[in-house]
């Protein structure tokens, strides 16, 4: 039975208004933290200044922040608060308290390490801004994901589909054991030399795995936006990332769900890790069903209603149905983040096609604006948990173990899975394409709501600071990075992926990859969705009635709107009519690439590269980079390319070059 | 002491888990609400069917489903929390627990009326439903708020703020004080009849009238919308019903505030009074200058910083400029609902026009949005708590009482006001105008938003209740207006409403109010706005070169922008270039009056006003309403007119009507 005692009170005066103006002056913070960062970034994008990545900033300013509120500021003993100390044998969600008659209801927030609260110096002030880590996964992440969903609208991505699941599938959960087993080894010598000052078993190896194997897409985007790269190459690393987001969570959820209790812990439990494989499948597919079942609906709502009419209307549904994917997810118990992922590609490839002009740009003006604030807003945060939050666990050698095993895991990720696939592919994957996603494999604001999200045992501390580490060193890369551009500080960087795209560039790029070399289920795939699925949910593509058999005549006159048969002649669907056609001319046409008079590049056409690389003039030829000769221009036709967002890019004038050739 | 032990225990598995499913599952119930009702509102736009407002919508909707949840689903007693009651003496905010020797930390939520909770079925489930009221205060009002100020860019405003500003202050505070003293009346009729079932103190009468006195702009914007009145009613009318749920708020919490403690709260303590007279005028002073100071900080950056290069950078920063108002208000103990409004008029009037093309555009969409959804979320909620709400005391003699008080209290604000500032003024505000202005003192979102503030006394729920039933009020007078116009069941509240405008609508429409006519501080206003303020802040206006005098040449030139210099000659600032300006032709270019013949309706007339009140055709000339005679076009020329917002009105044709003629 429970014992209730207490051990300790304090006085106030007015309770709930005191921790509401706290509350407030809190995220006013964060909030200033956040205009600092934009102006900021404004003054270096104005200045042409670009040493340093909008999150690098957020981060930084955060760091600066956490530095102030830990040793800067004195307050007095916050004697506001009544806090009464009781002692039991379990911590329910709800307690009600009995006052003379009354009754008040508490519910709990969360633990408390120390009681005394004394031993840091505004202990008080600093967990209240450390903030219950839920946000991330219910405000911050949910804008963030669908937006990189949404975004996600690409002709490549859908035609490198099956790689790209691969990746995602097969290669996180690889990377997640590899990583997991080499932590094991690290933490098992870690202990035998004293060095553990708390328990760690083989289930928190595991889970760390799966934290850290989320590659952000945030960060490759902002890496390659830069860069300039390959099409495919794009698609196949902002792909995978977006999408082994998603795996990781609901990697890192089934582990945590079936993890051995008591002293099973110690020991490896094959059932128990099969039941993680079934719920990981379970939750993986439900997700993916409620995201795309609500996409589905989204699209046929906005076909079949003439709300494009209102447009203030239809963008508050468009936003209250995404959102309600997310609601409906969690209140089922499947993962609300993963749910809005899929809801985001299917709002995208159907339901955007249906909104009126206006709902287009409100609704992609909207979503980046989210995307954008929620984004700075964890980077900022991260940059202030450094030094906010109290129970840092910082272990040299795990650190060093854990970069050694992320390094491995992503190895053992890329490398035997590209080998695999190019026996299928007819494109290969290049030898270069695989070092570039090697290294490519950045953790960012996933990897850090991942791990802050239970920071309960000792364990779960030493990862946290352990993945802070590694996400602060992502930034510093991408930092590096972008240095690289301004300054050739980081000439070798550059070199580095200079030559890395140098040697077998044209293998790579010049392959055409059309209906025919896309793997059968996905050639199906596509003819399904341009005949029956485009059709059915959007005004775009073929009429129905001419793409359904005879007998379904009503029903597809039915479902076929007038629009549908006067764009059947005209407004094909890109996407998919790229894909089914044989005319490379004309999926190629808008990607110029240019190789020297012998088709290979020469040493001498390699420095050119990086000198290119390292201009920031007015010269719109800028964004054209010449990785080894071979010049890329990236196509930025589709819409809802992230590419193009922001900011817009200059105009590409007509290009004289006697070498150049449209492939 | 305190003394603490338990009372009652249930035992459960995942704790938090189920918790935030159930919160999901809540807030997906108020989604597809929403959803619900964006579907069917354009349904009835679209077929157009306009017999029901959307708010109203709203409220029908929720009303259903607080029927549904109350009386249809019968859930299984739920076992899944702990809730542990313990008895003591006092409800701090926050304690600690401590499981064996873990301490977790428990935050107030609220009080609990019943221990045992069986009484009414589901109560677990409907008291999760009713979530926490600060959310009125902290997420739904300040967007709706903001907007409310940020359409408030009208000229007519400003040059009705004399009037503006005496009834939102003097006429709410008598209305308050008059309200109070008739409540009181009745409160003492009801205990002497042994009608009242507990406490109910004059300063509660007082909270009472000061949260009844607030009107609802929402409201006054749904109907003036459809009936197009006269340009300076209407900005008189919106002008006041904003700045009085200003007045309302800050009202109300100074009242609380210094209510006399125990025994004294029978009686009437002056000195009291006072005090809370000088919180008042402290905390409306402060929370205006904070966000007016914000508002002139956000114009200022946007002046001198080229931000307008990036429209998102551009937008994230006025979202969160306009957000930290609200937070900087909050922490600093000022009201942030208040400092937003001030915010609102600031940012529109100086801001808006610094700002790119785009942002203008993605700024006025996104609060736009954020303002309906935030609208039709309150509304359908209060349909929901008509029955999710455990604690309602209905009263019938209270109930009449209350709208026998607000109709006097209205009705002091203001005849004896209109009687005081047409001394003074120019343009008189005639007595139709206002038998209008009685009349549509409707209360909306901010009496609801007050009143279910803190429910925790008898006398709070009496009023909570009573307070529902006028806001339910409120919106079927609204449904009745847009009734009369689709079947002319409600004949005669069109015909009270034309005849009211009939009678001497020339003269109260008019009469030009140019500089000379406006009152010397406001002409002073004006000036300094023009000449200082304006180029200062923004890039219109006279450059200041040309308005400081020559000794301050310097600053001047420093200040003044070039582009100041190029629209110096062409680009006038509208607003100030319209009051200073004595040309009457062009202040009413836009606004076309016609009456008939004889300069005066006829019984006739007024049938064929009613007649093009009623229809509902394609008509573009629909949009002109004939109110006995006098044709009606409302100016929609200002962009960020809340008039022209939603939805686009059709082009006027030109009118070839003989005996229409220019005013």
């Amino acid at each position: 039975l429970f014992q209730l005692y207490f051990i300790y009170e304090r006085v106030l005066t007015s309770l709930a208004e005191e921790s509401h103006r706290q509350d407030s002056a809190n995220l006013l913070i964060f909030i200033i933290l956040l205009t600092l960062t934009i102006l900021t970034i404004w003054l270096f994008k104005h200045r042409r200044f670009r040493f340093l990545h909008e999150t690098g900033l957020a981060m930084i300013y955060g760091l600066f922040v956490g530095i102030i509120l830990r040793f800067g500021v004195h307050l007095p003993q916050d004697l506001n608060d009544i806090t009464l100390t009781c002692a039991m044998n379990s911590s329910p969600t709800t307690i009600l308290v009995n006052v003379s008659g009354r009754f008040y209801e508490y519910s709990l927030k969360g633990e408390v390490r120390d009681s005394k609260g004394h031993d840091v110096p505004n202990a008080e002030m600093l967990r209240k801004v450390t903030f219950d880590p839920e946000v991330f996964f219910n405000i911050l992440l949910p804008p963030i994901i669908f937006h990189a969903g949404y975004s996600l609208k690409r002709r490549h991505f859908f035609r490198n589909l099956g790689s790209i699941l691969s990746y995602a599938f097969v290669g996180t959960v690889t990377s997640c054991f590899v990583t997991g087993l080499v932590m094991y080894g690290c933490v098992v010598f870690l202990k035998v030399i004293g060095q553990l000052g708390g328990d760690f078993f083989f289930t928190d190896c595991l889970f760390f795995g799966a934290i850290v194997s989320a590659t952000d897409p945030v960060t490759v985007l902002a890496i390659f936006n830069e860069l300039k790269v390959d099409v495919d190459l794009y698609a196949l690393l902002f792909g995978e990332s977006v999408l082994n987001d998603a795996v990781a969570i609901v990697l890192s959820s089934s582990i945590v769900a079936y993890q051995p209790e008591g002293d099973n812990r110690h020991t490896f439990d094959g059932s128990a890790l099969l039941k993680s494989l079934g719920v990981f499948l379970g939750v993986f597919s439900g997700s993916f069903a409620m995201g795309a079942a609500t996409g589905v609906m989204t699209a046929l709502v906005t076909k079949f209603t003439k709300l494009r009419d209102f447009p203030l209307l239809e963008t508050a549904l468009f936003f209250l149905m995404s959102w309600s994917t997310f609601l409906l997810a969690e209140a089922c118990g499947f993962t609300g983040v993963v749910a809005v992922l899929f809801c985001g590609i299917t709002q995208a490839h159907y339901t955007y096609n249906n909104l009126s002009a206006e709902s287009k740009s409100r609704s992609k003006q909207l979503f980046e604006l989210l995307d954008f604030l929620a984004e700075n807003f964890i980077f900022s945060y991260m940059g202030l948990t450094l030094f906010s939050f109290q129970h840092h666990v910082f272990n040299p050698l795990f650190v060093i173990g854990a970069f050694l095993a992320i390094f491995l895991g992503r190895a053992a990720n890329i490398y035997p899975l590209s080998f695999l696939l190019n026996l299928g592919r007819k494109n290969k994957i290049a030898s270069n394409f695989q070092h570039v996603m090697m290294f490519s494999g950045l953790r960012g604001a996933m990897t850090f709501a991942l791990s802050i999200r239970d920071t309960a045992t000792y364990a779960r501390q030493m990862m946290f600071s352990t993945t802070l580490l590694i996400v602060f060193f992502t930034v510093w890369q991408i930092m590096s990075y972008s240095l690289a551009f301004y300054n050739r500080l980081h000439y070798l960087c550059c070199l580095v992926f200079s030559l890395l795209l140098k040697v077998t560039a044209p293998d790579g790029m010049t392959q055409k990859s059309t209906k025919h070399e896309s793997a059968w289920p996905f050639r199906l795939w596509y003819t399904f969705d341009h005949n029956y699925l485009k059709p059915f949910l959007t005004h775009s593509g073929p009429p129905l009635t001419s793409t359904l058999p005879a007998c379904c005549g009503p029903i597809a006159r039915c479902l076929t709107s007038s629009q549908a048969y006067e764009n059947a002649g005209q407004l094909h669907d890109e996407d998919t009519e790229l894909i089914l056609n044989d005319d490379s001319s004309l999926m190629y046409s808008d990607m110029t690439v240019s190789t020297d008079a012998h088709g290979m590049p020469t040493p001498s056409t390699s420095q050119a590269g990086l000198y290119s690389l390292a201009r920031t003039s007015d010269d719109p030829l800028d964004r054209e980079l010449v990785f080894g000769g071979t010049r890329l221009v990236l196509p930025t036709d589709d819409p809802s390319d992230p590419l193009t967002s922001f900011p817009p890019p200059p105009p590409s004038p007509p290009l004289s070059d006697p070498l150049r050739h449209r492939v």
